[in-house]
């Protein structure tokens, strides 16, 4: 089976925004054993969008396409997809009803324009979009399936799984697929290449392949069998091979966060973490407390961006920031031992630094951060020099991974 | 003059790897005030991609493509330029000679398979490579410029720079196109398109549009013009319509965010903030030192995520809690006075709310959410019901933005 991706949007074809959306349905479509040999891009242009649909539809099984959706007079995907069908746009009173009802149910006045968005092509069905306005659309034209989605990508996203999906997932019984994912930090993506290089040939089933994301390396494999058993023993050896090799970087499965891990542990052992921030600015509070459930364990976080915010939030001695500075070691294990005291936690992280652009001073490079971590038994100050070509936004990021990082390691028995 | 660009690479068109080339060159484009339409992305097969070489040639007056210039029998595009264009191969020597040096100057041996980068269909010219062993292709085919260039971000770059851009810039002398964009809160797309639509028509200069991106819709608009000074006084004066039309829900330029127009207001007032956070858990602390500089307004920030929090950092009664629940006007309300004189700011911002998936309870749904915000003249509190359809991430994004947008109010007179 053959795929085919059209998205449709003149910033896409403007390069204003790059198109993730392709990317993401054609790694969903190969799960399903489904292989995507081309995506086109186009313009919000009523020929050129049609004339795609037209020839697409003479190449491929199935043809997804996002966006163009919308309500207003550049959303052309409807009109280009009834023109090359031959047909004429017909008004879908229930589709209609939907968008009334999602606007009445968000207490918001529907524009007139949103009416255009209950139009199909005849013979095309409605598909009910559960996260926004526009309705998706499925038709048939040259034996091939097409799907109309929107381009918002968690709207796309969303009609996908519950639209799309179910209806390749027969195709897929004559050969079982199984993907696994595991997360590491601490490696790089070279160190782990060459742990794995015998496991990563390319015609070896399971096929295994890394990526790296921000110091993040994933080792994504897939395992096809004659039968969901078959894959998922083959999967199961390789995920143990690897873990036993790699050890203690492995923190997570999937779409694991190192938040998520660091979640799990503390659940686990029942402990409790606080957190008091400098430079990181409420970003370690965040990402812990990206994972839902994350009160049972944060009992709360303090962001101390101020000398006098340490100190009154924090009792950080004036004259300790005065004597090394705001940025040095000994404000990093003060703020983190306050902050444990303080808040009664079983740990605390602390995080003080230059994220630059500005801050520098002499001896203090932007990228210098201190992390302390207080914990039961000890207290661990950890010097960071990230360098100072990163950006504010990537030591920032840095620093809260290798924190939560350092954390895990703690609670595993690893620090 | 018409661009179409073609990315190349079986990891593109499976989606394990995101094309990030072709928005940038469409860009590049853009600035040359040459359009782009439509970027198809091919697997690594010899037919799609002949043939969708041909029949761009025939769409379009230039051609770029991306990738296939490696050393291995997977990178097929100069065998299928060669075929579209019906010659044959040619081993060019000078080439050869720049390869053999790259690898010698490195001190890396080179493999056989280099050879094949020195192979250009007869009549094609090729471009010299700066940073890497693939040169570039340079051919004509049914009256189009083809350039060819590697799939390596930066060699890509690189090349389009010294070997791309000057052919072009000729072109460009007569006219320049100047862009602009202002960034809205507050207003829907349709609503903004509404205000706009007679100056959002397609043959308009200058081209208005806007586009959608987390509730914030932006209005990106460029001008041509015989001159800098024609395209410059084109844009002035639409941006100024524009503003007037869309009056305060414009909140910025380019890329800024909710933050950076809070930032801009306080320092221009001199003027502090603090904020008390329990559902969005660091999020708009966090948000809030994204911008560089934020030490001079942001005091400090509390994330009180467990009640016990709420009550000794915040000083929020425990009766208080115990009769309206953590997540209510009553309790945001506090948060907000207490946290505003605990840190002596003229602004204090509070949050709480359930962010799900869980945490919900009867009468309090996910996406219910109380802001309250603390000024020196009066204290606002702002009920959301953000709707059970939103993740937890989007319920925590939408209440950062909407608090910061409430405060951005506040500051310019208009809550």
């Amino acid at each position: 089976m053959n795929a085919q991706i059209i998205s449709i949007g003149s910033e896409l074809a403007g390069g204003q925004t790059v198109d993730t959306n392709a990317a993401w349905l054609a790694r969903q479509l190969a799960m399903l054993g489904i292989q995507c040999s081309k995506h086109v891009t186009i313009a919000d242009e009523l020929v050129p969008i049609r004339d795609s649909i037209v020839s697409v539809s003479r190449e491929a099984d199935l043809l997804l396409i996002t966006g163009g959706l919308g309500p207003t007079p550049d959303d052309l995907t409807r009109t280009a997809l009834a023109e090359a069908m031959g047909v004429r746009l017909r008004f879908h009173q229930v589709s209609f009803a939907r968008i009334e009802a999602f606007f009445k149910a968000r207490k918001r006045r529907m524009h007139a324009d949103n009416r255009n968005q209950a139009m199909f092509p005849e013979s095309a069905e409605p598909i009910e979009n559960g996260c926004g306005t526009a309705p998706g659309i499925y038709a048939r034209l040259n034996d091939a399936d097409i799907f109309c989605l929107p381009g918002v990508p968690y709207e796309m996203k969303a009609m996908f799984e519950q639209s799309v999906r179910p209806r390749f997932s027969d195709d897929v019984r004559q050969q079982t697929i199984l993907h696994q994912t595991l997360r590491t930090f601490g490696m790089s993506e070279a160190e782990v290449g060459d742990k794995l290089s015998d496991l990563m040939r390319r015609d070896r089933n399971p096929n295994v392949g890394t990526s790296a994301a921000d110091l993040v390396i994933s080792v994504r494999f897939h395992a096809r069998g004659s039968s969901e058993s078959e894959a998922s023993e083959l999967i199961d050896r390789d995920a143990a091979e690897i873990r036993r090799r790699l050890g203690k970087v492995v923190f997570g499965e999937s779409e694991d966060t190192l938040a998520d891990a660091v979640a799990r542990l503390l659940i686990e052992r029942r402990q409790t973490l606080s957190t008091a921030e400098s430079c990181t600015g409420g970003l370690l509070a965040k990402r812990l407390t990206d994972v839902s459930g994350a009160s049972s364990y944060l009992i709360q976080g303090i962001v101390a961006y101020a000398n006098e915010a340490k100190r009154d939030l924090l009792q950080i001695p004036m004259d300790l920031i005065e004597t090394h500075g705001a940025v040095s070691a000994q404000v990093a294990e003060a703020m983190a031992v306050n902050c444990r005291r303080l808040s009664a936690t079983d740990y605390a992280l602390a995080v003080t630094g230059i994220a630059g652009p500005t801050g520098a001073t002499p001896g203090k490079p932007v990228g210098l951060v201190y992390i302390a971590l207080a914990a039961p038994v000890e207290t661990v100050v950890k010097e960071l020099r990230l360098g100072e070509n990163l950006t504010r936004t990537q030591i920032r990021d840095r620093t809260a991974k290798i924190a939560l990082n350092l954390l895990r390691l703690q609670l595993i028995g690893h620090s």
